[in-house]
């Protein structure tokens, strides 16, 4: 298939985020095909040039780049499994939300009724689809992402992970763990900061340019954790776990929340008694990587 | 006391860091005096042109700035407390780590003998001492900042806080809680992607870039909490949380750690339970100053 903004693609499920994705499909001069379950939802689309299909066999054909974005993985098996659906010699994009497994199932499900099938996640919010700040991951085989790289970037920034077509969702939900223990560590902080009358828009500045400094080291430390190796350049875990004593101290003082506090110290902790205590703070990957204690 | 590079200053406890702090004044041109509870450590510093004095009672006068950096506030009190000792007229900062408390306690003592007291924290090691990758944290009288801030210069980027001398310190926990949450949540990323045979170099500049991103949000958000007001604008708590039930899902079907998506859903679901589950995630500032359960 070619690359230009002339390729034809259909958007399967016009929810908030499928009516996002085929406006922008539109903008960037795509012939487009919608169709939703429920009536109604294509009209605004239709009016910007989109054609709206009555079945969805009748949107998905041969030769045609086909984006499903539903609810969840069930609703994308019952749209997809109507009788009048012929997946055979089509490039089915799925970017609803799910896990690795539901991916790397349905990836086997898709292929198997001979379609080419690439799973997505979408790290970003309706109004940002069609600039470059809608990150949008995609993974399975590299050859059908080239395929469509082009027009999929009428979506946003769109980043090729690899052929495992679970690593869409990995990456999806790793990168909300960052985001959430971002605003954590900056919600500890700010509490603890309002105690001694400091406003949270005094504290933020600072707590963002520590995140983004830390940010810089992780290529570095990743070196580590993939040489097997932790020497303490910088700090060992027997001189951290002491600062990590003063901030459950300082929350407790101040009266303050210390589960976050001392989850930090638990798991210095364990690696200290595993015997890690003179090692840099990557070591901890070998607790991280343990099945879950709880 | 004038600003320019001719300022004296005195440096008091020689250890890692004390060595360091002398040697950046050393090198800024201050005339420098140094002691150290212990002989021998003071010898390199001589040799490139510091004075060493015998007693601290020697080492500050009246007029005269001190800079203490010794293990711990005991040993703070002890230098200090020998009765040689006049503090009289003295501008001391205490570079030393400890809580908030022992800094307030630290000052009404310093300031009952006389002397101007800043409390600092150094959130550095000392190989970057002299460097601006040093971040150094005052807190204290404005004024006595103000009269220092250009000798302070010389041992890296030296912002004011505030009043308070407890700030430094709460600044320092906190911005300590920001580093080992991005580890933390970069960490588990990493485990989770391991198991799908992903180098942690790989997986390190998409957690960088997650991590830097995020941080550009928090003086928004920070508005959100000084208002008290949080309309979900991007996403709720309750979207919120069927994300972190997948991130707990995939951290156990891939067989890693699950205590931080826990603690991460935990909290979300605490505030929901509150009854905020329409809110958005600065909401949950209410459960992080709470004081700890557990
Ligand atoms: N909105 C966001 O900010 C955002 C961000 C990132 C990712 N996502 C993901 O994008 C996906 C869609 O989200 P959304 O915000 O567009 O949700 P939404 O507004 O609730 O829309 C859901 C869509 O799924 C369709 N659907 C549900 N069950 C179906 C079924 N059994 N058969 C056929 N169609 C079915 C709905 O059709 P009807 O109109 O007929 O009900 C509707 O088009 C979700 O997986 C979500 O996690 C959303
Ligand atoms: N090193 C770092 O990376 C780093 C980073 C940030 C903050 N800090 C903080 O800086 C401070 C000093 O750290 P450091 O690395 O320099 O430690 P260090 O190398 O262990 O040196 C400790 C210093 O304290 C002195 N001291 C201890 N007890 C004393 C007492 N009762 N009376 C007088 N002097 C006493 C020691 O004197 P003797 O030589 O006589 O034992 C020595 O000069 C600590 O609070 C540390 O947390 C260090």
């Amino acid at each position: 298939m070619d690359d230009n903004t002339t390729t034809p693609v259909t958007v399967l499920g016009l929810g908030l985020m499928g009516r996002a994705l085929a406006g922008a499909f539109l903008k960037a001069g795509h012939p487009t095909t919608v169709w939703n379950r429920t009536a109604g939802k294509a009209d605004r689309l239709v009016a910007e040039g989109a054609r709206s299909a009555p079945t969805v066999g009748d949107a998905v054909e041969p030769g045609r780049l086909a984006v499903i974005c539903v609810t969840d993985y069930r609703a994308v098996r019952e749209a997809l499994g109507a009788a009048d659906v012929k997946l055979d010699g089509t490039t089915l994009i799925n970017l609803t939300s799910g896990d690795s497994g539901q991916a790397r199932e349905t990836a086997r499900w898709a292929e198997a009724r001979g379609a080419r099938y690439l799973d997505g996640a979408i790290m970003a919010i309706p109004s940002t689809i069609g600039t470059p700040d809608a990150v949008i991951l995609q993974s399975g085989t590299r050859s059908d992402f080239d395929a469509h790289a082009s027009a999929l970037g009428a979506l946003g920034t769109v980043t090729y992970l690899g052929a495992d077509h679970g690593l869409a969702s990995l990456y999806d939900v790793s990168g909300l763990a960052m985001m959430w223990s971002v605003l954590n560590a900056w919600l500890q902080g700010t509490a603890l900061l309002r105690t001694a009358g400091v406003d949270a828009a005094a504290y933020a500045p600072f707590a963002q340019q520590i995140a983004a400094g830390v940010a810089t080291w992780l290529p570095g430390y990743a070196e580590q954790i993939d040489r097997g190796s932790f020497p303490a350049e910088v700090s060992s875990l027997e001189t951290d776990v002491r600062a990590m004593a003063h901030l459950i101290e300082e929350s407790e003082a101040a009266g303050v929340g210390t589960e976050l506090p001392r989850l930090i110290k638990a798991m210095a902790d364990r690696a200290i008694a595993a015997g890690h205590g003179k090692e840099q703070y990557p070591v901890l990957i070998e607790e991280f990587g343990k099945p879950g204690a709880r």
